[in-house]
Order: C-alpha cells, then sequence, then structure tokens
C-alpha cells in the first residue's frame, strides 16, 4: 500500500479539506501516475453534495487527470515510466462480462468510476479521484496524451473533452452540418473547438451574447441569444445535430424545432427534473431526442489523438487545491472560462 | 367538374351525414378513380371532432382509399382504366419546391393532406376525402395495389400499414433485431405482421392480454402485458427498437428502460399532452426518443410491393357508410378488431 494525499469532502455539506488514504499496490497490470493536474467538473459538485443521492464519503473527486507515469507493473506494455498520460471517468469495466461491448463500455453495467465507486482490486474499498499526488490505474483505461498538448489544459478532455468528442462523432459532425452546442461552458466551448475542427458548421445558442467574442473565435460560425424569442423563429429547421449541454431545465419542444427533418437533438447535461416533452415535437420531421455520456476508452484515445493533430485543448484558469471550494461556488455561478484545472503541486505548498 | 357523394361532418358535435360536393374536373395528370373502400383511421375522429384545431367543415374523411381507376388524363403513363389503386393521406407536396426531397416529403412543409386541406387545383376549394364514391388524384400521389391483396383489406396499409413500415424500415428492423410493439390496435397488429414479415423478432406491449392469441398468430413471439409491473423489470434491456402505437399518455421512460444501448423509442401515435421525460431515461445507454409520420409516396409504394410478396393485409371489420357513426364510437373504445372499411357500395343502398 503507498500513502496518497488528497483533498476529500467527508458529507455533503462540509468544504473539501485535506485527506491522506491507501492507494492499492500495484498489480502487474497496473500504471502508476503521479497527478500533475485535475480538472474540476460540474459532477464532481453533484457528487460530493449528494445530489445523486450516491454519495459514499470520505470522497477525492476527480476524474479529469492528467499526470506522469512513475511506475509500470511487469505485464504493462503500453505504458513506460515518464510517459504523460490521462485518466477519465471510469477506471475499470465489463472486461470479464460475456457480453462485453468495448465500443460502447462506457454504457455497460460493469463499469468501476474513478471516485465514488468500489475497488475490488483493493479489498472492496472506495475508489478516489484525482485531487491527489498519485493514482493507480489498469493499464487499459489509462490514455496516452499526445505530446503537443500541455498536460494541464489537455486534463478537461478527459470527462468534458469526450462528452462532446462523443456525440459529435457518432452523429457525424462534419462537412455540410450544421451543429448547435446549446451552453457555452466547460462542455460546450469544447464542442465548439471539436465540431469546428471537424469541418462542422457550429452555431452555439447560449443564454446571452457575454460571451460570443470567445465562441466566434474558438471557432463557431454564429452565435445566438436564447433569451431573444426571435432566435427560436430565425433558426427553426436549421440544423441537423443539437448538442445540448444545460444542466438546466429548458424547454426541449423549442429546441427540438431548430432541427431539420430528421434532425437529432442530444442531451449530454441532465437536468435534475424531467422535461415534458410533445409527440408533436418528434412525429412532424421524423426528430430524436437523445442522450450521451462520455465515451469508451477506445473513443477517449481517439479524441485525445484527434485533439493532438488539431491542437486542441480546454481554456482553462489554473487554481490551488486549497482554492477548491471557492471554484466550486464559481462552477455553480457560470463564473469560469472555461474550465478550473488544479495544480496538483499545490498539495505540497 | 363532377358531382361526388360521400359522408361529411358539418361540425364538431354532429355526426356524419350524407353529403354531395364537387370534384375537379381531371387535368391531364390526374387520375380518377372509383372508391371501393375507405378504412377508418383514428385521425378522421380527431379531425372531424376538431380535437387537433383545424377543422373546416363540411369534412368528408378518409385517407385509406382502395379502388379502380375509371379515367386518365392524357399524361398520365403509370396507371390505366381498370387499375386496382390506393391514395393515402396526402395528395400533393412540394413539387416545385427548390428543397424537394422525395424520400421526406412527408415531412415537407408542402404537403395536400388528402383531407381537410387546400386544393389549389379546384379553386382552392377543401380537400374531400374517401368516404365517397369517387376521387381525383394526381398520378404522382397515386399507389398501385398489388394484384394478390384484396381491395377492402388492403386499404388499411395506405395509412395504418405505412405508418409501421416507415420506422420499422428506416430503423433497420430485421434478422436478429428486438422490436417491441406497444399496442395491438389498428397500427400496432400492421406493425406485427410487417415486423415479423422483414424477420424481426417482434414482442407486443400491449395494456392487458386479450387479444394475445391474435397477436401470436399474426408474427409475434411473445406479447406482454404492461398493465403488470414485473413486465417492466423482467424486459429490461431488451429492445433495439420501440414502436409505440399508444395515443393516450403513458410513461415514455418506463419503455426508455427496455432498450438495449443505442437503442430507439419511436412515437406513431401522439397523446394529446407533453410527457415528462428523464435525461437519465436518454443518456446512460445513449438512448433515443424519435417520431415518425407515414411515409413518402416511394417508400408507401416500397411498402405495398412488401406486402404483396408476404401476402399482408390488415385484419377488418367491414361496415356500410351508414354505420360510421357507431363505428367511430367503437374505435374509441378499442373496440375492433383491428381496423373498420367502409364498403362504399353501401352509398347506392
Amino acid at each position: 500500500m503507498a500513502i496518497a494525499r488528497g483533498y476529500a469532502a467527508t458529507d455533503a455539506t462540509k468544504p473539501l479539506t485535506p485527506f491522506t488514504f491507501e492507494r492499492r499496490e500495484p498489480n502487474e497490470d497496473d500504471v502508476v501516475i503521479d497527478i500533475k493536474f485535475a480538472g474540476i467538473c460540474h459532477s464532481d459538485i453533484h457528487t460530493v453534495r449528494n445530489e445523486w443521492k450516491n454519495a459514499v464519503y470520505p470522497i477525492v473527486p476527480g476524474h479529469e487527470i492528467a499526470g506522469i507515469v512513475t511506475a509500470v507493473g511487469s505485464a504493462v506494455t503500453k505504458f513506460k515510466v515518464g510517459d504523460r498520460v490521462g485518466v477519465g471517468c471510469f477506471v475499470d469495466s465489463c472486461v470479464g462480462c460475456a457480453a462485453r461491448d468495448v465500443d460502447n463500455e462506457q454504457y455497460m453495467p460493469g463499469l468501476v468510476q474513478t471516485y465514488n465507486d468500489v475497488d475490488t482490486l483493493n479489498g472492496n474499498a472506495a475508489t478516489q479521484g484525482g485531487y491527489s499526488d498519485h493514482i493507480v490505474v489498469k493499464e487499459g483505461y489509462v490514455l496516452s496524451i499526445p505530446d503537443n498538448l500541455p498536460l494541464d489544459a489537455a486534463a478537461p478532455l478527459l470527462c468534458a473533452g469526450i462528452t462532446l468528442y462523443s456525440p459529435l462523432h457518432h452523429w457525424q459532425a462534419g462537412p455540410g452540418k450544421k451543429v448547435a452546442i446549446v451552453g457555452m461552458g466547460g462542455l460546450g466551448h469544447m464542442g465548439v473547438k471539436i465540431g469546428s475542427a471537424m469541418g462542422a458548421d457550429i452555431t452555439v445558442l447560449s443564454q446571452g451574447l457575454s460571451k460570443k467574442e470567445d465562441g466566434l473565435k474558438l471557432g463557431a460560425k454564429e452565435y445566438y441569444a436564447t433569451s431573444d424569442a426571435e432566435t427560436f423563429t430565425k433558426l427553426a429547421g436549421t440544423f441537423d445535430l443539437i448538442i445540448c449541454t444545460a444542466g438546466v431545465a429548458i424547454d426541449w419542444n423549442a429546441y427540438l424545432g431548430l432541427l431539420k427533418v430528421n434532425g437529432s437533438m442530444v442531451i449530454v447535461g441532465a437536468p435534475e427534473h424531467a422535461i415534458p416533452v410533445h409527440a408533436f415535437s418528434l412525429i412532424p420531421g421524423r426528430k430524436s431526442l437523445s442522450g450521451s455520456m462520455i465515451g469508451s476508452i477506445k473513443e477517449t484515445q481517439d479524441m485525445l489523438d484527434f485533439c493532438g493533430k488539431h491542437d486542441i485543448v480546454s481554456e482553462i484558469e489554473m487554481i490551488k487545491i486549497q482554492d477548491v471550494n471557492e471554484a466550486y461556488e464559481r462552477v455553480l455561478k457560470s463564473d469560469v472560462r472555461y474550465r478550473f484545472v488544479i495544480d496538483m503541486a499545490s498539495l505540497d505548498a
């Protein structure tokens, strides 16, 4: 066992505080990673505040992890000490399952989440995430970060990046396709970058126009305010694909009206409550309302390679771990452009 | 102008009564059809009772029309006198439109419905439907009914048949696919027949089991009652495709839970009110909730040819036109196995 240091939530209402815990002794197929940076995802906040009613404390959050390999097990072939690597939202899956489907493993029941889950390889201790100094992960769940991408700004690719890449790829965003990204936050701004690099014609639909300049700079062709009712008449029947990153309740029917015939709207941000959908928002136009969740390991590596090729990383604001609780409050106010990343060197401060 | 006889609704609350009106003089691309049979579709009832708030009286309903060609215009090449033909839900579309899309014409704004619409070829008179002795339709909107299909039981293929064929075909029902048909009525029973002929493994999900024997006889492999909560645990994650014909509000989330990863549920029956959908019913499994509406003329002919090849027609109960109002009441009580068809010869009774 190795002692790890990090920050943990100890219950739903208290701030994160310094926390010491044990990582498992590396198995022959494990990779040991010195964590350099960890992105802050809205899911971290939902989880530690038990808003998804599944929290088991203490929880060290963080599933946007970038670091350097410091040791590898004897059977590891893909990584060596010194490699630049990442870890995303899950660290094990349905390896032994008869129905194993590598291309859809993120949807399989055997998924083990990076934190707030059970680590059967560590005596059923809790899995603990990236707000810490190091992590031990099976080789098959470690990603290679392209050399040209800075580790700090690459960290958010491991969740925000793949969350947008996967639906853009699955629904074939590319040249000739009109794609709307709803919401210009940590997820949305990655959609603008990745979608435009895929060659799609990107429009941002944001509540207001305060981030319009950024949106256009990052690759969007157009930018509209959804607070302006005229947006919905002007853009009716415009899009092949809409990716909705809004985590709050919006009127999906209004957005479905912006789709072309055969268009799809894909939900990647989960509002807390159900949203009423009219059959007539879907039937006349053979439209679809779909969901999408992160991506497989294979697709996540594809995404990182794609981002390497196109020099895509997240727009970040770096913080020290000591400022994580303040950062959470700012995430809730959408007061970040566009992703907080924790410099884990600050653990030693 | 030729005088036509039929039955019409004259307002939302009165029964249908005998009605005489004018059909247009045939143009060079028109086909004149002696109507032999007309199916009764639930849409007929919604329309004449103004439940969709678009009724313009008087209305002669009927868009499941089967008959014999009695005259053709000079430019007509596909049909001749004596041919067995059908007319479905629309009689003109976006012919002059730059965005014309033959494969998706049923979703185009230029669609002219078979009844309760405006006939620009007849001085903007109302289009009038199939509960009548004859109809004049542009060649491009007339379908050929295969010789081996009886005209009476083929009539419902023109709406009920294509409404199920189109999504089954579009979402690739076929060998190895598990498909559920929700509702065992006029639409649902066509889904069982067509889907099983496509080679898919069909399950019926009906409120109760009273039609189970019929469902299995028509091609379903399994039949479950949705009134039994156990159905939803037993069948969780089972289906590639669910076609929902229920015209009343049901909990779509419960049915989305029956889909496999990447599965689609397609709504073809429109409940009056919006139905709340949880993002988490869609996200973990990349599931889709979609809509589908009839089919293009090309696809409708494909469907008729497919039905000819597989000897598929509707299960019908024949009535006289004089009994149409009573039949409407029985449709509302689901008291028909499985489609009423009006014998138009009864107009002369």
